[in-house]
């Protein structure tokens, strides 16, 4: 059936989706999957799909009753190679939603190279299957035209990154994949070792430790596309494996590391989907970012922001927003929010609830100022509160008061992406960078009874809160800084400690002795005493920001072979149990399994 | 001590390595390391390193005297930041030893930014202290001029190879890291899964199914430099993790891999170290390479190549020369040969033993032909045997017979190789690549007692041998290839399966039934079914590459962080014992820990 041999006079002299005038009556070669097969009035058509596109083929048994006889057997997804020749479609049978619409391939020969069994799905419209079918068969799903433009963006992107970075003057180095775990952080991915009984390596969370050894090696400047691991129950769009363009160097300010990423992500955008962005990007630190839009990672595109109304209300004998010193009374004005329904009203208080509010006000702006908290104020408290949150007519001005600040701006801000979202008020067409930049330090963690570091415990202290570190280290902000595209983190970094005697410190107030942070970290340590350069760096996130290029909804949809949530690959059935054979060797046995359970499986989302 | 803090001012405005006549009575501002101090006559000499090389700092009390009391705690490895004038070196105090030793620079101020505790070894020359004490301080070995330019030179290597692909048409594809265990091939590493408790996934041996996967997806051109895992005993010179440049095809034959990495390779060795090779390479077949070098990645800079003298000697009453049908008698012309004394020749009778003969005649050429066997032979016999292994004068004839022929290729393939390197025979200017094809498709395997894949059981069987598979399976031929360069197998790769029927075949062919072919290929198997174009590929070892192009003597010397031969990091300490709590959450426990032996871990070679 198709025991024909693919030899050289079978291979493709054209892709099927470059066929264009230049090729009229002339002979080619064609090499594709066939995607659909009509017959009409004895004649057969054929659409034959490659990545590049599709085009028509006729073949016509007047023509040919030998190939026609062999087309009969042709099904969805066979590989063909068909030899004729291309010409104008007859006028009126052109199909405009095709690029080679105004062409067909007038079939002469026919190779059957590989038959196919009947598809589960129909790659030409796979974008309503169930995403789990569509990863068991992936390499159907990756035959649809979307999947395979995101997969060449996503190589234009790596191709384009890479010679950005040498461009200035980076090197990429491999760092190491089997490595040492350290528990500060996420939790690692564990690699039993044959050769060393009992003891394990670590899949890398990132390459921070060897960066920054590639520093201290007088590398000056480093890069990577490198493969990152994290075993975290995995939120939504999360992969416990993912991508990183890691980049340090030495000999740096903050500056550097500012104009070198706004110099990427403006050729990035240009060469990758051909739009041009403003640079420099706006820079806000962490304390304005949480006052004004309630979070470390803003969206810019939102055309309303929280303003402080604790002096409009105080004094005002509203219970509920006597809030006192520590709290705070936040509000925005939401676009058109004035012809808002009682009902609706009340949707976006029980929103807010659920949120973590004790309750919401709301202020309507008709003709009148409409609300049940209107009472408590008189014109001038009126007009205070106009002119404080900017609510002009037509709007409508939330308010929460609470007397733990940080929950107000946090609730706030998480309601305002929730009401842009539901009320269509986020600006599609552009893209909002920002720099979020003096972060603190440290943070309490409830769990773990001590500091714990808001990035890494490598990150520099701000030269102006060294003291703090001894003294007050709540306070102390870092050198870290975060890149936001459009309220997603795309990247993150800092300059780090270069200094042995401030490393130390830091790991004091994290709580580990010397002896804990030796074990820990004893390798970085120990090098940082042999002549560490000032460096810092940043890891941007390349899945992310290739589905941000893309107009993706899920990072899935633009990484070949995702996994599901509870981190299995649908299509190889990884991970899988192995033979007893292979534990031995690696002195490991299991103590627990699991029962099979095929539908739990199925959790992507 | 260095409380100062590195800001813009003191960012360097010229590398070391650069200083040139244009900078000459300028002012610059250097950032580096200090190489060395000397005091001579109380004025501070510094060499002062960055990766581009190193220049001189005159440090004059006279001109400074407080840059001067400070520059006196200046220690080797030593982060410093140094403005100044340079100026050309008075006549006579030039070191032409060093690029910028016309020049030297007159400190005005200096920026003490790191200190450093006194270094195990000085990295001026590293070349003599033992590896593993290099390793344990990677950070110190790779401020090395060697091993910073085997870095570069890799990051090259690497940008070209992206670049050469995707102007071929081919795109970038990440392929997981976490996949499924296939027992076929080396040992896998495995990792524990947390949500799959008693599951694992497998490290990628290499990306091998996935790329066939992305070949039924229709992706067309894939490539990608890839990291791969293989939990072997590591011989010399194997890394348990390592680099290679992956790439697959749909609708080629063999002669488009042949043609595209002949092109890749001309491009490589022009653009990293601007030698122009020859294309396109010689051919050899297995057979064939066996038979005139028995080996099957032979080194062609050798001179001299085995020789059949079963004719020359049959019937000659030599007893040990009567082998019978399946025997060989082969021999290779050593040049210079003649001259070596009856102790060498023992010596070389003795290494042929140790490689597995049973003995080695010798028959060497000056005024006339001697040795112990030539009373066997008449005038017609020598004249026949010199006529047959074109010895001439000065040289001698190293013969060796044996009923298995196949020992006779391989000993005296071995022996040619280590008298090429004993006697240096080598042309060591040449680059002599090579491709060998018509690779056996299947071996026996005694341990296995089974016939098993000479490559692996995705390689399609030459077309004119697929009768064979079910009749004579050990004398089909594969359509894989191997790429040979001076001796070291640099790639290999073939033409796929991509009929469902020849692959269950092959799975028959191996001993493998429904049941356990689907179980370890099942979704290669599946995915076949569902139209698959006829694709190939090649892998090329990546680290191995850039060793030769390096002129290093190890891939550790290319790869920036490699592990022992105990598979341990010298640097980081992995692998390293983990917490009780993290293996409680991988549902796994330990069976069997190991002593601490310090030095047990300290192998490489």
């Amino acid at each position: 059936m198709f025991d024909a041999v693919f030899d050289k006079n079978w291979k493709r002299t054209v892709y099927c989706g470059n066929i264009n005038q230049s090729y009229a009556d002339k002979p080619v070669t064609i090499n594709g999957w066939v995607r659909k097969r009509r017959d009409l009035g004895g004649i057969i058509f054929l659409e034959i799909w490659d990545h590049t596109g599709m085009v028509q083929v006729v073949i016509n048994p007047e023509n040919n009753a030998s190939v026609h006889e062999r087309a009969k057997q042709l099904r969805s997804e066979y590989v063909v190679s068909i030899k004729g020749t291309i010409k104008r479609r007859p006028v009126g049978t052109e199909n405009p939603s095709l690029a080679t619409g105004n062409f067909e391939l007038i079939a002469e020969d026919l190779l059957v190279l590989s038959p196919a069994v009947l598809p589960p799905f129909d790659p030409n419209d796979a974008g309503m299957i169930d995403e789990n079918i569509r990863l068991k068969y992936r390499y159907l799903d990756l035959r649809r035209e979307a999947m395979q433009g995101n997969l060449r963006l996503r190589s234009k992107a790596a191709q384009y990154t890479r010679s950005f970075f040498t461009g200035e003057g980076f090197i990429e180095v491999e760092t190491p994949m089997l490595t040492k775990s350290t528990p500060e952080g996420a939790r690692d991915y564990l690699v039993p070792s044959r050769l060393n009984p009992g003891k394990f390596y670590a899949l890398p969370q990132s390459p921070q430790i060897f960066k920054q050894i590639l520093m201290i090696s007088g590398v000056d400047r480093y890069f990577q596309i490198a493969r990152c691991f994290r075993d975290e129950d995995l939120r939504a769009d999360r992969q416990p494996e993912f991508t990183q363009i890691d980049v340090e160097m030495s000999f740096l300010t903050e500056e550097d590391i500012f104009e070198l990423v706004e110099d990427y992500m403006k050729g990035l955008f240009k060469e990758t989907i051909g739009l041009d962005i403003q640079t420099p990007f706006p820079r806000l630190s962490y304390a304005e970012a949480m006052e004004r839009f309630g979070s470390d990672k803003p969206d810019l595109r939102i055309p309303f922001e929280l303003v402080d109304l604790k002096e409009v209300f105080s004094g005002k004998g509203i219970k509920a927003f006597e809030v006192g010193d520590s709290g705070a009374i936040k509000g925005f004005v939401l676009p058109g929010g004035a012809n808002l329904s009682r009902q609706e009203v009340g949707n976006i208080e029980a929103k807010a609830k659920e949120l973590g509010a004790k309750g919401l006000a709301c202020f309507q702006r008709g003709e009148d100022l409409k609300g049940p908290l209107v009472k408590f104020l008189d014109e001038a408290g009126k007009e205070l509160l106009i002119e404080r949150s900017k609510l002009s007519q037509g709007e409508a001005l939330f308010v929460m008061a609470d007397t733990d600040k940080r929950k107000v701006c946090e609730v706030m801000g998480q309601l305002r992406l929730e009401l842009a979202k539901k009320y269509d008020l986020i600006e599609r067409d552009k893209w909002a960078f920002l720099w979020v930049v003096d972060f603190p330090l440290f943070e309490w963690s409830d769990t773990e009874n001590r500091y714990v570091s808001v990035h890494h415990p490598f990150t520099a202290p701000k030269n102006e809160d060294l003291h703090l570190l001894e003294s007050e280290p709540w306070k102390a902000r870092s050198r870290a800084y975060d890149i936001v595209l459009n309220g997603n983190e795309v990247g993150g970094g800092s300059i780090r400690i270069h200094d042995p005697r401030v490393q130390e410190s830091v790991f004091k107030v994290l709580g580990l002795n010397e002896e804990e942070a030796l074990n820990r970290f004893g390798f970085l340590l120990t090098a940082l005493s042999y002549g560490t350069p000032p460096h810092g760096g940043i890891a941007l996130g390349f899945d992310r920001l290739v589905m941000l290029l893309a107009g993706a909804k899920s990072i899935r949809d633009v990484i070949a072979f995702p996994k599901t949530q509870k981190a299995q690959c649908l299509l190889s059935g990884a991970p899988s149990y192995v033979d007893e054979k292979q534990l031995d060797e690696l002195h490991i046995k299991v103590t627990a399994t699991e029962e099979e359970d095929e539908d739990d499986g199925l959790k992507t989302s």
